[in-house]
């Protein structure tokens, strides 16, 4: 198991940020190198996790996040604890494409894409930016809504804290492909190949307080 | 969008643990009161993201993870820096069940479970213990594959580091259900409900190296 790519800090990404922690430690065929596999696994996901640290310990929280350009933006409430911080922060996405079966336990894997971001968040104080990181966040998370939707009223808007955080020291790291078992385990009797994992979204379910005449329609 | 739950701090749960920073401090109705319901969730999800400090800042990394009671347990090289740590870790682990789609873009949320997991961990010594970890690691990652495949070698056992995490100081946060919308705002000619997200195992690809007449059989 010391070969599963996902417990193997994906921290890396040189040529996206040069800087040491950035730097890909292990396994580093599995750094992307181009920017633009971090935005199209920006873009895929929907939900990221954010280390903060709080009272001196790690605290990791999911949270929506959307990406306008080279800054991500993330929300909450003005009052959340996890926001409050000045400190640095880092924000950490995870697409999951397949369990990779291999023929030895060891050897055992998942094809992912995961992204690091690491920054210190700078408070989102201009009312023309603050739209922009809501509407990059609500149309992550939601396709299409910020226009179906009502926008926020200016006091919905002041309840909100907006952050952005540069993608300027980011890396991304990726396993893809069919498992790589040791040349011997190759002659044993065992099903070794990739379960695709992939994100269905269902039958939509009205609001039981819908009102009559009003139907779903995909962005 | 401040009411989005899974932006703010999941990390209630007195019943499970009375600590103060797993004391809910925001929407504690959404806060799980039982133990089972973070079994359940560790048991349904198949990745964390584990947070810890390296050098002054955060850092998040997804990995696999197993449950085997009370303890959760962790594996990576022996070499990983995040794994080097004797300080206190965070463990993040996040299951999205839906988007809510609200009639204003404010309570636009997701319906999710969310488990957040405090403490010190520990290095595994014992040899029994570790293959009880790893196990409950692969199994919780592609189950039935332990008694599938080959299983570790003690060179392989020596390579990989594995780490107990006791369940003491967790928390359980979810959010399901309908959009909840402002009174006004339920006149709107918009339309409001869920769309369920679930994941789907695709089929199965065959490693191109599969000797002939071995066929995939489920768990």
């Amino acid at each position: 198991m010391t070969t599963s790519p996902i417990s193997e800090a994906p921290s890396g990404g040189a040529p996206l940020s040069p800087t040491e922690r950035t730097r890909v430690r292990r396994l580093s065929e599995r750094a992307a190198t181009d920017r633009q596999a971090l935005y199209d696994l920006l873009d895929a996901a929907r939900i990221c996790h954010l280390g903060v640290i709080v009272d001196g310990a790690p605290r990791v929280l999911p949270t929506g996040y959307g990406r306008d350009g080279d800054t991500l933006y993330l929300h909450g409430s003005t009052g959340a604890v996890s926001l409050r911080t000045d400190d640095e922060i880092c924000v950490t996405v995870t697409h999951v494409d397949g369990l990779v079966l291999a023929r030895s336990v060891f050897h055992h894997s998942i094809n992912y894409r995961s992204a690091v971001i690491y920054g210190r968040p700078r408070l989102v104080t201009d009312p023309d930016e603050k739209l922009t990181g809501l509407r990059a966040i609500v149309e992550n998370l939601t396709p299409g809504r910020w226009d179906a939707a009502r926008r926020p009223t200016r006091k919905e808007l002041a309840a909100t804290a907006v952050l952005a955080l540069s993608l300027d020291e980011a890396s991304v790291k990726t396993r893809q492909g069919p498992p790589g078992d040791d040349e011997e385990d190759y002659a044993l009797d065992v099903w070794a190949g990739v379960l695709p994992v992939r994100e269905v979204i269902g039958e939509p379910v009205p609001d039981p307080r819908l009102r009559p005449g009003i139907r779903y329609s995909e962005a």
